[in-house]
């Protein structure tokens, strides 16, 4: 008998129709003899229809109460699956956040956590129970309600599998797993039967949504055995492997991501602690940034250009503005038409010539490169946005991803 | 400096712009130098839907699940009203009936509050904190989640005000206090400037909701200082004292209930037990009785008759019948085209005229009573459901009841 982790997102649980086939679909995995836990998401946009009530009432919204507020979505999500369970004759219970003893630190709408403690668990495990998950939120050694932040059901779902010792992580979503590219854009685009942890790592940070970098590196880190696979098809996802041997293709994917914005600081002076006083800016914002490129500095002065999510473009040039004179700042320039395509794959570590092929291949549609950043198993360039689905479909024939 | 306990129900906190409006209102009694500790029920028609989602996933709805999905309506309501009070620049903190230690019995959707460990609300009211707590729910000892049925929110209120010793405990609602008569029918209805909780116990329990019953109890029993008052209208309600002395009225108030059905068993046999089997097959399907009426047996048969609330009668129709052979029943009647009138006033104790001016004062209207049951300060009549609105007019007028 083994343990399984099931996690399902928003969608699978919008509406009564889908909680019942999502718990007839949790209900074989039990009844093929599995202890199953199971993480869910609040249903469909409730989250987003509490924040959106919140804001009728503060602005800012205080972020304790939040956590609270939203902290409700998840906990109506659990009991309508554990009633939908119970209505198909099986043992369950749901546990919200503070009940399965998912410890975080004291931090609101972004905690981080710290321990699992799995006697609860256990318990109705023992009792032969499938355990219903609250994801996203925790509490605190004192009590307080938190919330993990986006996608933060994943990496409840990920940690659990971690401190419980699953034998697998399943993550339900609504594609059927990971793809050499997103199927929309590229029609002959294959399911991955598997890929390794860095592998998804760089795909999920580089557009490909189908489970949540934290919860990506997390599973890395802790070792979970990750599917990514479909809530409504039952068919085989792709299985999250610790390595690939013997690799038979350079490149596993191509993912792109539309919600960019390139900022350029151009002519900053080339001393030490230009770019530390820059992004602390930027950071004391709360903006994340992707990508950072120096230019080679030219007369001792150099153009630092970054990316950014789309809606946090002005913060980040304010941010800019605000050390433009303590950096030296020449120009700060703001472009949100702008895509970042991605190659990514393991094999192309020993293969300093991947680069180039991709560079090639876009040229060859005449597809201007605008920044180009590098990791050990992934290419990305920022091209214009018009251009991001000849881009997407050069690659993916370039590196002959419709064959297995 | 004295701390009140203020409970606003469900209407007080639908939308935005109510929500702003009772933060105001708090915010301005702990500015006026008090300690405030809120209680809140779920917004406006919430609950309702909740239980309208569960019912299409589940039916019967299992009990466990039904508090976990239930207990998040005031979740939401105590976030929000955070929020608010937040907003107008004053600190406040929310609770959860686990945060705030509500602790109850193992019993769900109908616990009893069992203790409440006041140590979190302390520590909150030492740092100057407002605090909101959800009313209706609580905790079990292992970790729980129960809620204590309808009204709940009331009890919450009462509970937490006799365990913090609170100096008075005031009851938001959309009525102005408790009234001589219901506004609606009787025009000249008069605001009871204080009843005793002899009187509004009686009166809620024969149908002016203004306090539920099991709350109005558990404030007779602690001595909890109650004041019922508008949520919307800024203006002295009604106080319940511990007793009235030198009451000039034989008669405090009418009070009416429509929603009232009779069942009648006629003909059973009259020995000892009869009516121990046949109300414990009533209660064995979760019905509560509130009239019983027993009448003088002839040739060794009686008829019982009670009431239950009408949605309540088929189901009492059908314990009647599982149990009509055991206690030898001829027939078995149900009508739920009645409703009961009751006059309620501790000044008729010493008092025998009362209950025969009440029958008179009906007979004069030329109404027919089915049913007459009395306790020390309270005479009920079953009427039919068509002549209400003229009995309780013609009680309000016999005990002169529009004159202070």
């Amino acid at each position: 008998m083994s343990l399984i982790v099931q996690k399902f997102g928003g969608t699978s649980v919008a509406g009564p129709d889908r909680i019942k086939h999502v718990a007839k679909r949790i209900v074989a995995t039990r009844r093929a003899g599995h202890q199953v836990v199971v993480v869910v998401s609040a249903p469909g946009d409730m989250t987003d229809e509490l924040i959106g009530m919140a804001r009728q009432i503060a602005d800012p919204v205080p972020a304790r109460e939040l956590d609270v507020l939203l902290s409700t979505g998840e906990q109506v999500s659990i009991a309508l699956l554990a009633m939908a369970i119970l209505a198909e004759g099986a043992e369950a219970i749901s546990l919200t956040g503070a009940q399965a003893q998912i410890k975080t630190e004291h931090v609101h709408t972004r905690a981080r956590i710290v321990a699992v403690n799995r006697s609860r668990i256990d318990r109705e495990l023992a009792a032969g129970r499938i355990v219903i998950v609250a994801g996203f939120q925790g509490i605190t050694d004192d009590e307080e309600i938190t919330t993990l932040g986006r996608g933060g059901s994943d990496t409840t779902a990920v940690a659990l599998a971690s401190a419980l010792g699953a034998d697998l992580c399943q993550i339900y979503t609504d594609v059927e797993g990971v793809f050499s590219a997103d199927p929309r854009l590229v029609p002959e685009a294959r399911r991955l039967q598997e890929i390794s942890y860095d592998e998804l790592l760089e795909m999920a940070s580089s557009g490909a949504l189908v489970v949540q970098t934290r919860a990506a590196e997390m599973a890395m880190q802790h070792r979970v055995r990750l599917e990514v696979r479909s809530s409504f098809v039952d068919r085989e996802g792709t299985v999250v492997t610790d390595s690939a041997f013997e690799r038979q293709k350079l490149v596993t994917g191509v993912t792109h991501d539309t919600n960019v914005a390139k900022i350029t600081v151009t002519g900053v002076g080339d001393r030490p602690g230009t770019a530390h006083t820059l992004f602390r800016a930027v950071a004391g914002r709360q903006v994340n940034v992707n990508l950072i490129i120096q230019s080679v500095p030219r007369t001792e002065r150099a153009d630092i250009s970054f990316t950014v999510a789309k809606a946090d473009m002005l913060a980040a040039v304010e941010a800019a503005r605000s050390v433009a004179a303590a950096i030296g700042a020449e120009e700060i320039l703001a472009d949100d038409q702008v895509a970042m395509v991605s190659i990514v794959g393991a094999g192309m570590i020993s293969n300093p010539g991947v680069a180039a092929r991709m560079f090639g291949a876009l040229a060859a549609q005449k597809i201007n490169i605008q920044l180009i950043a590098t990791s050990e198993i992934k290419v990305s360039c920022v091209i214009p946005a018009g251009d991001v689905t000849a881009a997407v479909r050069a690659l993916h024939k370039e590196f002959v991803l419709d064959r297995t």
